[in-house]
């Protein structure tokens, strides 16, 4: 356990590669010993601002990685839910369980919500070891590897937006984007009974790939696409009005094509983040009785999305477009920020993983 | 039945008021004798375009008039819903019963819906006469005068924006708009088990009637808010963070306002109608995951639009600022039209009603 | 066109396979030449008591059968949405679109509801020819044949059973009896995104077709299961605590055994018609705060019941046990009545169908 | 604080009126000074059976009293969100906030709950001074009295079963039983919307107050009703069908007439706890997919329930039948044993409250 190498933000531009004294786990804590590591969008802003909502790094360095799973190695006193040598993904979002937001059953939105490698109080997984709640820990069944552990939390992110729009059997689902977040989205969806899943994106490849994992249409968007009732065409041209769209890519010309593409009484679920304030068709929603809603992180979305890998049904080893080992994190996140790539995955174990 | 006097829109700023026949209602069809209407800014708009959606008044005239209620005159063949000598409101949204928003429930998004006097297949009720479909007929208990009966449709669309709302038990409801609409759902929102109502409008004389009406708390807007952080924080010092926000403006800063000052997991309910595009402050509403909901006429609200009135949960008359005789109405649109008033009430029977 | 034979009950236990004319299809009719059609144990109730409900066939004799498919013959005046030629699946239930059930969008409990083929009022489906309202029709796609199509009745109810118990991602979901209905909702139920199914029933060769057919777990149940709680525990032990229960046999023992296998807040929806009253553990379900819900027919459920075939979500044909011709009827049916089959399929062309 | 008298439950039919130690608050714990406490008939059943569930007081001698209001005397370390002198309720439901129940959302089947006054792991309330965990503690307004304060515990109750039962505006509600939990499931229902209130009972003095306290309608049963639909005529003779019925007896033929007397697509609430094992007319409940649902208890309901008692929604004073100070409560338990009262309230002050 000597050498803990980890991936320490220090503000912005400054994330450095070192050395950190392994903690010892304390009254409800685990250590773990990492093992798998997303790198995320969110992983980016971070590092290109310094900060993120009200978390500024420079006044508090934080180990980053919020996708991770490992094998717990020790857990601190009155622990009951793992022991060492479990298999496990962590749940990022730490909620207080007793604010009135936890009491309605909607734990993304505590009040006194920590997020594991983003809130400076908790270091995050990019690490070769972390601390972390024993609470944030999932055990993982054995089918379910590594990579795929630590795509529980992108996975349980498409969970909460999918149970957001209340998808019913034999819908036509729309989801705008083909990225991680859309290709996870378009299988949950599948798993949910949509019937039919149309996937949208500027990227062909993407699409190619959304049609291996289930998107029964797929509609190529230009980079240049300006006018959203003719965007929206061409989905109503494939595959009719749709029942629910999710839009995963954070673009106003999107969710304006959603909010045209669905049906009356249609409901279309934000995922994506970008600009601050976009230019929605309020009429249309209006006349329409369209419903927008915002869904972020997840809500006690864990087990379902780690059954939804054990059985089959979401399948994430596709969307992984490469692998790195954690010394190579910095080049890692320069793809990420280009989106030159699909997931990208970190062996964060000291020896690589089989 | 001689003179039928009827206000016919015959295109862009061409209202006439002028003897129409009475026609025979046929197989399903009622004739009613109307006693008063009430006048909306939706007639305003079609008078001052000339057309609204899809209906062009130049092509085919009109008799204008969607909030009516009267005395059944006359039953065509098949009728066994009302008699003549009911006293009924009508309900303005005809839905056909059978097209996929029917099957599920959502008459007010009816794939073949038709207006009553909005749409030129069916006359309106700002005439002495006229023929509605029986199904469209609601019968008025004795408590609900004729006043009150023109009042169902535009209370049941704020039963309809209420519905959608998911009020609960002890909420605290913000109200953006204290005109009819805004002040009818105040009390619908009331009538609900909301605890606290805070209104706001940028007229202090509306505000004191949404106090008499029920409100708990006001807020006066200036006609030059630009900022709507610095507006929702008014609301936020008044009343605390709102679990529901019912928008009855159509102003862009209102929706934004609404936003800001509802909870995480919060809804922001839709009803007025302004601009077709409007800014949204939608990362907001991810990161809370707010549902903003469009509210469109009203989908099977009209029996507890009526018994609302009769169990005097909603009262009514306070809002009707003006009443006119059926041959001032050209005076009372104007009225409507520079919103120097509150509800409008026309008094269409051939001798003024006591 | 000449010969029609048809199954028509006249009482109890008077069920004649006699030629019946072919009548004309009226306005809003369409001529169907019925290619399958199911046997279901209503047609068995129906036979021993010589009436259902209401509907006495003493009094007026009908023409049985409601799972039917088949060619659309001949269309009569005003029919928009089917054409001669096209093979359809034909909606048993005949909503009015126009009570307060249907404006509510539960059209499975219509005031005025009539059933093909039950009530006296439209002829059922095995027979060679039989006229139905067009709007019962629903076009099959290609890839779904007669067979499948005649499947979608029952296919339909179970889909409605499972909309009512809200079935969420991961969830773990008993299916209590293994009879068409049961092996039907247990695909459905995974086509909605359970992540477990356990299936019990007392015979274990209809077990095994479960299994083929999805169910991660399943449960033989001896014949002299007695305590329920003793019953319930054998499902615990299996899969834990369910997350829904769907009673699908219509025996007392199996919705208390439902009561206790479910979670608190969970779900328990009978499909399952037995005795007409059953004795409840109903401190149980105060206390676990359970629902008890009840799922009859189905409102509006065919599309959504035609994609879950035409995707391979669920499949039907293995549910076959037995095919006949349509004058060996009298026989299939007592092969339904003494339980020594599971579907029953009825060839009700002219000549066998390929 | 030398003499706390406390009622001491030690095993069946042992109820000790002694001094208890004041003990000292604890970290997140606060010392209250009782002021107002009310007896229920589950302190009857405690009492007359020395257990209730899994909680044994032969074993573990438990200070009883779940509805209790006072004032805090002193807090322990951490405590922030109440101070000495605060007014406060106390919930009586203590959630764990971390299990898969209070997750979701459903504190009241929290799989580690614990009961004050109940469970012998916290003391309750019919006593001088008790020491609760603060989070229990609700602070209440000054317009909201003592008594009123105690009535927050069975008030949430019926706010809890009233959330339950999807009460919609201009409903028709059905209300079984007049007792202190139907005296106020009634004004909730009003509060939530309902246009009328039916409520029934045997007892034709509490009719009066039902009526007095917003009921529309009311049914008086006799002791010796035995036909459920027979019963259940006399409803629908009054007020028609009904939307939903609140079951607040526990007698197995109102949970009979409740289903009778719903509409299909009602809802049936079961708040009432009576035998174990119930006869339901459970076909019933299936052709007319009504849902039964049991309601136990509260979840996080106590803001909701104060809120309705400042606004005036809810009257709580009228059903205090008997007040007693604390050393009679021995004989106001009796009271309550033979029915033979509303609800009995105990002063539970040293000197006798004003």
């Amino acid at each position: 356990m000597s050498t803990n190498l980890s991936a320490v933000l220090y503000g912005k531009d400054d994330l450095r590669m070192e050395a950190v004294p392994v903690k010892e786990p304390k009254e409800g804590e685990v250590l773990v010993s990492v093992r798998a590591g997303g790198v995320c969008h969110t992983d980016v802003h971070m590092l290109d601002h310094g900060k993120i909502g009200n978390f500024d790094f420079q006044a508090a360095p934080t180990v980053i990685g919020h996708e991770l799973s490992g094998v717990v190695s020790k857990v601190g006193p009155g622990v009951a839910n793992v022991k060492p040598g479990d298999r496990i993904a962590v749940d990022s979002v730490l909620s207080c369980g007793s604010c009135s937001q936890c009491k309605r059953g909607r734990l993304n939105t505590c009040l006194n919500v920590v997020y594991v490698g983003i809130s400076a109080s908790v270091n995050g997984g990019l690490a070769r070891y972390t601390v972390i709640p024993a609470k944030a820990a999932y055990v993982l069944p054995d089918s379910v590897d590594f990579e795929e552990g630590a795509f529980t939390e992108p996975l349980a992110v498409c969970v909460n937006a999918v149970n957001r729009s209340n998808i019913a059997l034999g819908d036509t689902v729309l989801v705008l984007g083909a990225g991680p977040i859309g290709l996870l989205t378009l299988q949950v969806a599948r798993a949910r009974g949509a019937a039919n899943v149309c996937v949208a994106d500027i990227n062909s490849d993407r699409l190619q790939l959304a049609k291996k994992l289930g998107a029964s249409h797929t509609v190529l968007f230009s980079t240049d696409e300006a006018d959203a009732r003719v965007s929206a065409q061409k989905i109503l041209e494939q595959v009719g009005e749709a029942d629910s769209a999710l839009e995963c890519t954070g673009a106003e010309l999107c969710i304006q094509v959603a909010v045209y593409a669905v049906r009356a009484g249609g409901c279309v679920t934000v995922v994506g983040i970008g600009a601050e304030h976009m230019n929605l068709p309020i009429t249309e929603c209006v006349l329409k009785e369209v419903d927008v809603r915002g869904a972020a992180a997840n809500s006690f979305c864990y087990p379902a999305a780690i059954k939804l890998m054990e059985t089959g049904q979401v399948k994430v080893k596709p969307i992984i477009s490469h692998r790195f080992l954690l010394d190579e994190l910095p080049h890692a996140i320069g793809l990420v920020r280009n989106r030159q790539c699909n997931k990208v995955m970190i062996d964060c174990s000291k020896s690589p993983q089989k």
